[in-house]
């Protein structure tokens, strides 16, 4: 397999069904990544190894994920130079319907920004990470388009079925 | 002046005094950039042909920033293949506290991805900026770890000024 | 069938559910409508297509549904001089409990109204385009003047009922 | 003068400020309207009579302001067969940030609409206003389109100013 | 039947399931009421007829239930000089978690108060109005007394099964 | 001095300005009241020697007003048979906008009810407490009677200024 | 058995699911405890006297979980000196999601803290309870340190299984 | 000076006005503390040294408040076995109100509890503190009771003066 250009990690494996969707954009659009879980707060030093050595292995985005005080993105993005998305993680009963996750992931202070997407959103997690490697890498903005334009025919045959 | 690199775009000129903390980012970096004003909801057809043409001009990444219901970040990412910045501006007492700019920039549909930035975090903007055009440039992606370390060195002389 | 009067349309199939009830409200009226799916965000050129001509086709009132960054009801008032009525769309367990789509939909600038029923209120929403196009059809002043007076009988019905 | 056309009514005279906007945007498009105070509350027999006979004196629209818990707008809805377009009003620190006189006029129960706009979205009321009467009025829908094209006209010279 | 003291009102059938437990604790207390569906929206002059005669024949308390927009006790508090007790009913998907009927209710203008309760609290809405007959009743006055007692025992049955 | 029939308490002299509105409309009804300051945090036993003595020195309703995780309604509830008025007050800028104290006054469990008014509503918890001691004297209901109709010649007042 | 140093108390037998999770902790660390249900508001007396005398038998921490007006721990804060644990318990559907018993607890006055932990995180109340007392009981410093390190072995065994 | 038992950390020197008053009670506890700026997000690396070695240093109790996306108190907390008192601190007008911080601190994963005080609750968590050390220091218990007994009095003073 060739070396990983996107790293996917997250919380809890409790958060893997959601953040599996960035692996499935991934795969279609051929960007190699790798997955792997990564808590802030129970591996707090693997965490800071992974943040701090990531851009040396050639990874050049970097997708986290996770739930509740999600202390993940931002602890990532304060330990590297590379760009850091953010999915808030909204699972289980317990977590504010999603506004622990979103508001600890985004509301990050001047100097560490967290690319964040939507509650749940690993979806659009993984077509960012290829729209920045896209930035540089011109098969890749190709592919971005060509989704995009797949996008709007489903929708099309939606709005032809529709009016049947 | 060199072709610019990132796009900075918002949707009134009251935004400016937020939006102005990202052009200063993109300057202290040396990144080109331009800076316009462009609404989705008075200048809709100016905001197509934008976002359809931003990439064949050679721009990297757009910056788009908007308060109120702010469908501004959401359309462009929607008719480019560029990764989109969103940051929700807050300004002026009838915006509900920043909720609405926040939510209509973040929760965007799976497709379309528009990477947030916190409330007025135009400054997290630029720098998100740097590190996606340092993904494929390392003089900026030194640049941004650079900028880390001062962050640090800041943060090191108010913890001596305050033991004192 | 006679031309269309109302326009409903929907950013995704997925909405279909919610905007049939404005469908059912404008049949029960005898008001010709049509029904498409036109997604601001995967279908924008056709979205600016269809608001810009709708009211040289002889449409006088749009009603547009959305769920999440709801920016179809916004983004077609921005386009058309006709009176928009947005309908939030909560539709799944991302969408911050309606929120996101009740604010992108609401809090429109000034200049650029959108006539905001209740989430998921597609049934009023019909009413409302009926209530407009009886500003100046008195036949349909009068259906509404008759619907109104059988929501009071179906009470009075159901208040015998509960005193027994 | 001319019989009005459009009612503009609020519930106290607190929301004058706010609800002015309304009628500027009238006075502008040259449409006729009245300004009163009616409080659901506090005058509960004159808001009945208001607005069970406005139709009958040839208002077309109806645009009703109130703020904390706003009955004002759903209940002349209750009452009248007209459009009934609801402003949310946010004055004074004690409204939970106008999270009540949003809720209050939004969330109408099936058979009664209020069209909503924005907080203290006034301005966009008479606008709204204008556009329902434009659906039957080609002068005022010419009106409306100019208007917009106005919008767009400002906002391309604050473009060239900022660019400069 | 004895006359009632206590009248029981909704602003709609759906809200019985919630509303009963206000009847079950009146009955409880032997305290003569009666139960009926007015609807603010749907038959806003039975509203007016029943909220400026409750008092007329004898009512000491009135207990109204609404949901989403609810608007029936304010306005019944509008046009009585009885006590009114508002119970915010949270029924169905579509009302943003209650929030809407207990601002709704809650917030009401300086000169016309609502004694609000829990959402869905129809049993303290019941306890509370025994608790106002109570204050020229004595022999209501003990029964809430020795309903509170039982309360307590209540709780020390659970006590001492627990430490078991 | 008569013996006090109300009995205004708060949680700190801060609340004072807020629960002051309450004093003055029991002197306006000549309804003859006490006013303390009783803290359920600092003074938890003079709390609890007061809620269970109101009732046993001729008190027929207690009006509680406090802020932040507000305590005091809730517990003299707990602890007395009278009817207790709850004001949420919202004091100072850490509250939370005042949604602390009207959820920790408004949400009791099922047996120990507070009547709540809006917030910093002490105006309306007098009126309130003028409306219980109605149910039994037809003096204070004919007061209320009259001071509703003042409100309406107040706002007739005012809306033929406006119309001139 | 031994003397307890720790007392889980609860408003309710509804919420022993949930406050269980603290009795487990504390079996695991082998820390006597003691469980029970002491309603503020259905046995203010019971919670007084709990409250005054707790220190007084050797327990170091209490621990204490309320849903909705969640009025025990911060009551038991103001009758103790020792360190109150609050548990915001979200138990039915009519707790606003939670955010009554959470704010209930946390937004306690000066001079009055409750150690808030998250919704329903129970088990955390008994983690930190343990570490309170492990700052005099070096067996239980080791204990949670031991703890943690089997937490980080726990996330490292499903981070390999997971890269498989 | 002698050795520090608390440590109070804050991430930015912007929170020091608020955390003072952690300060200014221990001073008046006569508890021996230290005082720094330790930014999860700027100083990752000093973070993980402070946390790591705090206990061995002596430190019985960690007090940390942080504003925004407010990740210094859990993750010391997953580090430390110390127990962690988080203080959200709302300042400036970006952070969404203070829910932000409060969130980010309060809704941490099983494991690793942070005890959370109010919103620029510093004053709370200087007497948590208190409390914590009291635990095993009978003349720190004592104090806390003489603090509490003075409250107590303060509150008494103020309720003579106002009914004079």
């Amino acid at each position: 397999m060739k070396n990983p250009l996107v790293s996917i990690v997250m919380g809890s494996d409790s958060d893997l069904p959601v953040m599996n969707a960035a692996a499935e954009i991934l795969t279609l659009f051929k960007i190699p990544f790798e997955l792997d879980i990564v808590s802030a707060h129970r591996t707090p030093e693997k965490m800071v190894d992974f943040a701090r050595n990531a851009h040396t292995r050639g990874i050049k985005v970097i997708i986290a994920g996770a739930g509740g005080a999600a202390h993940l993105p931002g602890m990532i993005a304060s330990l590297t130079p590379l760009p850091v998305i953010g999915v808030p993680v909204k699972s289980g009963s317990n977590t504010t319907e999603g506004w622990d996750s979103l508001l600890s992931i985004l509301q990050m202070p001047g100097g560490v920004p967290v690319a964040t997407v939507a509650i749940n959103g690993a979806k659009n997690a993984g077509i960012l990470a290829a729209q920045i490697i896209g930035t540089s890498d011109e098969k890749i903005l190709k592919k971005v388009q060509k989704y995009k334009a797949e996008l709007k025919e489903e929708v099309e045959k939606k709005s032809h079925k529709l009016k049947k």
